[in-house]
């Protein structure tokens, strides 16, 4: 009998990372590991400096990331007393667009004497927000140009992404841009450390968040130029590099990082991934007609076509973006998990707390428990989930919450459930506009922390949707995906798999239990989801603008304030 | 020099009643004391009996009326030290329309063994509601026949007045019906106890009630027919009596309840009152222009006008019903405080209440303090105060609130504010539609226990109506008025006054502070009134139903599981 093979796949959070030894026969984690990063988000000032940031900016310590692998790698492999040599590849996902710039030989910047006193040196979070006019701009200029580019981000190009980000620093910090040889995805600057290779970029975040197309690649000189004659060159120059698929071999895992995480040196080592997209295999998706979603704070919605289609409002499509072969399709609802936690936080009376307290049950749970009691339509309220904004299928962070259908009875866990409802009918818009346009989806599979913890919120998401969702086995899906990637990277021969499908197939992992619809609630969610629909066109496309109107009164009145 | 005269005001409420004992030179209140009703509000069982009454039903024991004269008049008597030879009038105003039927000699059948088990023999208190069907068909006969005194109305008889109440009885307890010599407002019947009178009816309740109509008296036996052939006498036999106008003299105070009551027997009685409607002379409104507000859990908007104007949503216009020689105009909003009552209940987080009680405030006052940090428009939150349905304009128990702009940083203090502002833009619509309709509006005149203690709310309620609001100088504003009418019954001659003109300007008071418009405020509101109103005709004129949709919805859900 041949010795059981294992991977280890490593999930780069916000706030920490989280290694895990998967078993490659079944895709059972033997062991997981967390570190949190030593510098966390930094969002006030320069680590050791007085150098304070302006608001909007998030940037973490790419040294934080190493702390990761040389902590978590070694303690995954104590705990399980798996042999190292049994270990044939390692795998990463990583939050995106999270990016740094580099010197030649890859170094950050941020770690050089010379320019750590320079915030635009560090490495920016996905979530630093301080490029939205560079973001504008882009899309202004894309869309008096045409670019063709644009219908595949689903009519946007995020500030949060790497061609505005990296503007940014040319327009604050031109010294910056100028000493960067390359500009770099975490992802893809951890598996330079591991590897050394510094040549090769994932497909994942160079197509959702670079904009580069396997075809077409980037969008041409004349656009850049037509941001900034200084960036006509950028992507033959600072994000030069040979775009692949994930699973990927980026190489063999260093000596001296071999040494570092007590691994055998030249362990395979796969490209870098986005943490959302790992999921997809994770759950055992390879195939188009499932959306994975993975729920949270935000819900991000991936699903794999095989044909490129414009869909309204999507995030991105990115052919190899997730699994190689398909045009992978992502959109999202910007607000979820986050919504709930406002609610608790600002909106649940003192008397919820305390019964939740006498029944040992937090105030999350109370509500569900409360909230089930109801049948559809039970509350008369509806919601329009718009609390952070709508990310698809509206694109328009303008937009702002909506609770219709008040009486001097409604009850918390009433509200609550109208909350968890409207997220439900966002996410059916999401679907809808998937389903309807040439990208079908038939059954949805979700992994995240929500579906682990809140049975009545995915019942109402199968009736809302009227589609079977099936929860992932794993709690820690992105790290599962990582470490099967890290096995395909590897190969049969090693004991790992030729493709992420053949890996997917033994390791990808639901519940035996699935959320089924239920017919009479289904029927009622029609009505609903059609005054969802109503109010969503009324507030969102034009009918009635009084979100933008009451924003733009408060931000004159804060302005004249201040 | 005449020794001081005085007046008792006696102001019967839903749970008790409350003697004032008020100077005549002044107006000043020199003594009060509140007796709680033995009985309340009997919404379970009749007292003494195992009868239970259904749900909507709400009554009362007439008795308890005659407890809070044996107990209150006497007490303060005695805390003042006033002779009772001094106090030369008393008037008393009451909840309406809370009626009851008596026989030929007045006495409450529910006060008969033979009646006291039939629930349909006692006070109907102003908010049983189980005589809806009955207003519905009152409603539609009404309209089918074109009757002319629907538009007084606003356009809808309301299930708490006379007439639906009475036809319920004859449904659902004929025989109650046929033993009734006389159906009387409560008002009515204890000023027939004081004075021996059964024959004289106030003016305000028949009018704003009972569809009494100074010229054209009630609507004609056809109309009655056509609801019920047994109803075609009902105006002349079981509504029989002359109806006046508030401070007629009722009659003298009878030798046995002046016993009863330590005053002089024939100390003069004026005819009933209805609270609100006393409130009007008590802080010292006459004349035309100036809309007085009664503002609690609910508020009642009363106005006068030299014509007859029909005005959309009102609740009635009633000539001699509020001011003789005036139209008297009524309207209202069915919740205010009250929807500041459900928010602290049910949307307050538990942060709030502790840090209220760190700072010994309540929570009411704690969101108060901390709303007024925000500038009018600041919080981005604008609501439609439909808790508890529309009276005027729209005068739709269906419709229920809306609260739009809500974002994941929104505060309890900004919900709640836009709450109050919701409520003063409900005002504003009330203002607006009588002052340009003919019923001019010039100043605001607020009493009641909201004035009392939100001072951020009365200042809103200046900017967004753009006039100046007097306060009542009074607590007890009705129990004034109503001691002021009694002053009116006894005349000049014996110390009062001739006509309540004479007397408000004398006793009316009203504080010296008033709130006035702050125009930078003004012109603020005046744009969030402009969205208001749009979502107000979207939501309430028809352009999108969702409300009535979403209610209806529920009630078949909440059908089908019951």
């Amino acid at each position: 009998m041949m010795p059981r093979k294992y991977a280890i796949g490593v999930d780069f959070g916000t706030e920490s990372g989280r290694a895990v030894l998967v078993d490659l026969s079944n895709g059972q984690e033997v062991a997981e590991h967390v570190t949190p990063y030593p510098h966390g988000v930094i969002d006030e000032s320069l680590p050791g400096s007085a150098i304070r940031l302006e608001q909007d900016w998030a940037l973490q310590h790419p040294g934080d990331y190493l702390e990761v692998l040389r902590i978590s790698v070694p303690e995954v492999l104590k705990q399980s007393g798996v042999n190292p040599g049994d270990v044939i590849g390692l795998g990463i996902d990583f939050t995106a667009c999270t990016m740094l710039p580099v010197d030649a030989r890859g170094v950050p910047l941020c770690m050089q004497a010379e320019w750590r006193d320079n915030p635009h040196a560090w490495v920016k979070l996905w979530k630093h927000h301080a490029a939205q006019d560079e973001a504008n701009r882009i899309n202004r200029i894309a869309a008096e140009r045409g670019e063709t580019f644009l219908p595949r981000y689903g009519g946007k190009i995020s500030s949060e992404w790497m061609i505005a980000k990296i503007w940014q620093i040319l327009n604050e910090a031109p010294e910056v841009y100028e000493h960067a040889d390359l500009f770099l995805e975490a992802t893809d600057w951890v598996i330079a450390q591991l590897t050394g290779n510094l040549d090769v970029r994932n497909s994942c975040t160079a197509g959702y968040k670079a904009i580069w197309h396997k075809r077409e690649g980037y969008p041409d000189q004349d656009f850049f130029a037509a941001l900034d004659p200084r960036l006509a060159h950028l992507t033959s120059t600072k994000l030069r590099g040979q775009v692949v698929p994930p699973g990927t071999k980026a190489g063999g895992l260093k000596p001296e990082m071999a040494v570092l995480l007590d691994l055998v040196p030249g362990t395979a080592v796969a490209v870098g991934n986005v943490d959302a997209h790992a999921a997809v295999p994770g759950v055992g998706v390879v195939t188009p007609g499932k959306m994975v979603m993975a729920m949270g704070t935000s819900i991000c919605h991936m699903l794999l076509g095989t044909e490129e289609k414009a869909v309204e409002g999507m995030c991105g499509v990115v052919e190899d973006g997730i699994i190689p072969g398909y045009f992978g399709y992502e959109a999202g609802q910007s607000a979820v998990g986050d919504i709930f936690g406002w609610f608790v936080e600002q909106a649940v009376p003192a008397y919820v707390k305390e019964a939740a307290e006498r029944e040992g049950i937090g105030v999350h749970q109370w509500l569900e428990r409360r909230a089930a009691a109801y049948a559809p339509g039970e509350t008369g309220l509806l919601a329009l989930d718009w609390w952070n904004g709508n990310r698809s299928v509206l694109v328009d962070t303008d937009l702002t919450g909506l609770m219709i259908g008040y009486t001097l009875q409604t009850k918390p866990e009433e509200v609550y459930r109208a909350l968890v409802e409207a997220t439900a009918f966002g996410t059916r818009k999401i679907v809808e506009a998937f389903h309807h346009n040439g990208v079908p989806v038939e059954e949805l599979y979700a992994c995240g922390g929500l579906p682990q913890r809140n049975r009545l919120l995915m019942q109402i998401y199968a009736d809302v949707t009227n589609r079977e969702i099936k929860v992932a086995a794993s709690r820690q899906t992105p790290a599962l995906g990582a470490a099967m990637f890290g096995a395909v990277a590897a190969g049969s021969q090693a004991g790992g798999y030729d493709s992420i499908v053949e890996a997917a197939r033994v390791m990808g992992r639901v519940r035996e239990e699935s959320f089924k619809p239920n017919p009479a609630n289904v029927a009622i969610y029609d009505q609903l989801y059609a005054e969802y629909n109503r109010l969503h066109d009324e507030f969102g496309r034009g009918g009635n603008d009084v979100m933008k109107r009451l924003k733009a009164l408060k931000e004159s009145v804060v302005c004249r304030e201040s």
